[in-house]
């Protein structure tokens, strides 16, 4: 029997280790907020909503779930206020929750549980068990501990300050998140108190309610800490980061990509990668980025939002990002090194842009090229054309950006102007250090030069002796 | 009783391993001397005076130290030679030790002993016994062990091929660093003898007349090897290096500060950091950084003698150095990808600085842009300025440096050169291509620009066949 | 008795972990293909020759030999089609093999055996004896264990399912590299069956007629997994390609070369360092580099085929490579940051070559400088030459590349073009801004500049309101 999922992310907490302005859930690991790693995770699951449990700084936690695009599930917010410990979070989730799903506790700081590991954990749940997910650690010290009976089923947590010689060698521990039948769960709260050292309401009292009401309590058990863990401190954050990277590389890898340190490669968004791909140290990938078959990505390179083109090289220091409108770079292209390419950068196949060049929204056909120290923005580029080093296309009058053409086999020479609108006609030539305010003829030779004249003996000024 | 405290630094020995033509004290950990560290150490203390011993490459030691400037303390050097031990080493200091005070050995090659630690050892001094420094660990092979009485006080230091097999067990060694009253100093090393295998004067065996004479020979105890880890080789010098670096990492995290990546950041002298400053991979800092709040440091840069305020963004790439004049960067500016500020680079507030852009000795008013392929050297540059892609101050003329002055709200076209001294008045627009050299109206276009001509039907060279 | 080493390389295998359209071995290790470490290893030891057995792609890896210059030894090809087992790769390669020397079998996937290794192994054998390399490896779960007899000789290979618990205890494996006499192997490889559950004839098996024929067998044992290990994925090679970065670090920082960061070195090639060389953080180096005494590598610098002369500063992000006309950087020259070398650029002494400036085929002479955004190409640049900012070297006329010729001590002015072929005259100053198309006499001030001209009260372009 599958029940529909209701998730319940508690997001309240206040994270001060974390010394920042920001929500604790707000912190950013491979460039997404905690919170939307668990709340990708719900939607992973198929659960049927999400209720995010907000405290601490609501009103931001709240603006943002509002701002993220990758939830693919109902969500809603209540609040807690105040804050009377785990048991009392979720009671406040209550009213949201249907008594004929299951609910799925999870906290929005652990950010890396995967998928499969919770679905296996709605799996022991069953629909009428409460389910924990437990994990197990080397060193507990310090944690509660999970008593198991004859059968193995689990008879309690037990504190560590509580626990027994015998069962402080237990090396199983409670991980936080649970999965229980709603409509248990609801009773279970009902029944929780604060007679504790903390006044506080303790979610894990449901343990024993569920013995004592004969509900079976199972126990998913794992032995991979990171799944579990969660980020309280920006050393723990980075750690989970390390943690995170260190496996995309494996799947990269897996998948036949060539890294050439794993280490020291950082992913924040998706890379999807074809056959022989080769990527060296030190890369970072931002937003959507992909590399088609036989890419070789060089050292030291920042890419983002961007579609490599299968034969393409991009050499050392290249930062490519094209943000939301994208950049594609064509089969065969060659970029860098030192390259910048900015939105709307559209290479055709066979393009090459070389060293201190920046293109920002300009479309370049097949073979067209720009080697050295040049702008070209806002532009039209024709096949074959070479665009010369020092060269740029003076766009912006102030107010308005203009569109510059420069029709298939222009060169255009070293150091030109060309103030946009303008257009270069096919074939033509326009000589060094021009500045072009006009259309110039197809295959015409234009310059726009003073003529060259010296002065002899001409003395250079002279350092004074003080 | 609180004794003044002499610093006595062992800095003679050759370091023959480093493979270097430079004193091994004298080679740099986070970029600094070693030597300089451990005078740090000693500062940071409130040592009376620091005592440098001196012998192989005595003049290249005397000479740095006379030109380190974190030193605040009074120091001096003694020479030693020839280099008869250890023991030897201290004989020749104690002529600058006045007899009132107490004696804390050092070495020049062991740079990370924290000063808590160093207090503490002086306080089991407490101005009248002989305290060692001692290290736990876990495997002491070929260590001296420290051989303790019933009450816990040291008995001896036994070397490891004369101690038994109960006492190899022993994991507590001698790290090198001793406080001692100076008066009880003096009469041991008077008592010295260089009666062994190498015929040498070892400082340790003050510790059998400690004992005959019976004073109190007491230990401090660490278990952290980096606080008293020699460097001898360029390995050991890398495996300092790390472990500094991971500390550095460590402190600005638990300040608050995000680190993509605690292996990859290397701070060389003093980072100071605002709340939620994030710093991504590879970055490097070196002298004097301060980081405001909510400032982000792109992947890849190398940052050195700035100030960035707050909000700033500095993107990949980028390259700053402010020397001995500084760099400033403003509220909210955005920096990079590959740019460089040179020394004397000040930026307020908004301002922007793009890709392939050089800034030298140049101030730049609020809002002010210079975004492509620039440079902008002994400038002053107004509020909202745009200077445009391509453009050059020529601030040089063989001789002297002139300063350009382009005033508020200035557009500069593309490629232009301003040969200084220069002023372009507020609010005029200079043509793109334009070399100017005579000061600009305000209000005005100004531009100096050939006629553009076009030769029709004009065939380019073509690659002649062989 | 020092018999002629042949080398039988097992190339055959498919590699279908690798998921890539290349052969296993033909992927870089360090920049080199597998099978080339190996074929070097090989010539390093002096053997003979090397037949190679191909199979998998066997036309790749055949041409991929034929075109690999760092053979210095015969090889030949042998093809194994079908595939049937070990023993069935080095049956393929006997007719190459002469009966008076030895065979050593090696694995093209497996880079890292040393030549120490392999010599030591080689001893072992004397001529006479058949010798297995072998490795002491602490969870040997899954590998065959070597048995040794009473005299330590190796009894027979057994394999992990076949083994006794007492046997499993064992902690030495077989390598899968062995030499043997070439006689003895090849009446050893006649006797060879399939008659197992693979249906493959095993190499492994000449151990059991080895022992049957009371041919004494001996195992050469070492305990550094890498030196035996394959690659069979990309999580292998990535894993080797550290170990063998590791190594060539501490190699390096045993000669007294400085690294910032060991973990951050890639060397893919030969780098030859001079005395107190520094290296900092993510520097990749490949093919041949020389480092002269002193010189100072910044950080994120790639720098291939270049001769770096003593005192050198190479600033954070160079990019140099000299592919095969190889750059030559001058005692005491600085270059960087943001500078990119190119083939052919040779620099002087005291040459400097400063943020966003290019340099291609091109000679500088002592205490020449382009500092700023330039391009120098095919060009000769005097002693002393002054090469402003933004200007460039027009070299190329859209078939041919022209010489520019700048005499001694010229200074050119910012944002020039220097239209090739064109000789700048010794001592003479080119105006910013000009166009220089014809030669300048020397100590002379040329200039080619429009007239500078405003028009006042201009209206800027504004933006309308919508």
């Amino acid at each position: 029997m599958t029940l529909a999922v209701d998730v319940v992310v508690m997001a309240a907490g206040k994270g001060t280790r974390m010394k920042s302005a920001r929500p604790k859930v707000l912190h950013r690991l491979a460039g997404k907020a905690l919170l939307g790693h668990v709340i990708e995770r719900a939607a992973g699951l198929g659960a049927r909503q999400a209720v995010i449990v907000t405290g601490h700084q609501a009103e931001q936690v709240e603006a943002a779930l509002a701002a993220m695009n990758e939830q693919r599930l109902p969500w809603r917010c209540v609040r807690q206020s105040p804050q009377l410990g785990t048991g009392h979070a979720v009671q406040q989730a209550m009213p949201a929750l249907p008594d004929d799903g299951v609910t799925l506790v999870l906290s929005g700081d652990v950010p890396l549980t995967e998928v499969a590991t919770l679905q296996a954990l709605l799996d022991a749940c069953a629909g009428r068990h409460l389910a924990l997910l437990t994990l197990d650690l080397p060193d507990p010290t310090g944690y509660g501990r999970i008593l198991r009976g004859q059968g193995d089923e689990v008879r309690a947590i037990v504190e560590h300050k509580d626990a027994s010689e015998a069962q402080r060698r237990i090396t199983e521990i409670y991980s936080g998140i649970m999965a229980v039948p709603t409509r248990l769960l609801r009773g279970w709260l009902a029944r929780l108190d604060n007679h504790n050292a903390q006044g506080e309401y303790y979610l894990t009292d449901v343990v024993k309610f569920a013995v004592a009401d004969g509900v079976p309590v199972v126990a998913y058990r794992i032995d991979d800490p990171v799944q579990v863990a969660g980020v309280n401190s920006p050393a723990q954050l980075a750690e989970l980061e390390r943690a995170f990277q260190r496996r995309v590389a494996e799947r990269l890898m897996a998948d036949g990509v060539r890294l050439a340190d794993p280490a020291r490669l950082d992913v924040r968004g998706s890379l999807r990668c074809g056959q022989d791909v080769e990527i060296d140290v030190n890369c970072v990938f931002e937003g959507e980025v992909f590399l088609g078959d036989g890419v070789r990505i060089g050292a030291h390179c920042v890419i983002a939002n961007a579609r490599i083109e299968p034969g393409a090289v991009i050499h050392p220091f290249t930062h490519i990002d094209g943000e939301r409108l994208g950049v594609t770079v064509g089969e065969s292209a060659l970029v860098g090194p030192f390259a910048r390419l900015r939105p709307g950068s559209v290479l055709g196949p066979q393009v090459h842009i070389g060293n201190f060049v920046e293109v920002k929204n300009a479309t370049l056909a097949t073979g067209a090229k720009a080697n050295h120290l040049a702008y070209l923005g806002d532009a039209t580029v024709g096949e074959r054309v070479n665009y010369g080093a020092g060269s740029i296309t003076a766009n912006y009058d102030g107010a308005h950006k203009h569109r510059t053409v420069i029709e298939a086999d222009v060169h255009v020479g070293s150091n030109c102007v060309l103030v946009a609108p303008v257009t270069l006609g096919a074939g033509g030539t326009i000589g060094g250090g021009s500045t072009i305010t006009k259309d110039t003829p197809p295959g015409a030779l234009t310059v726009a030069r003073a003529k060259q004249s010296s002065i002899p003996n001409w003395k250079r000024p002279e350092k004074k002796r003080p």
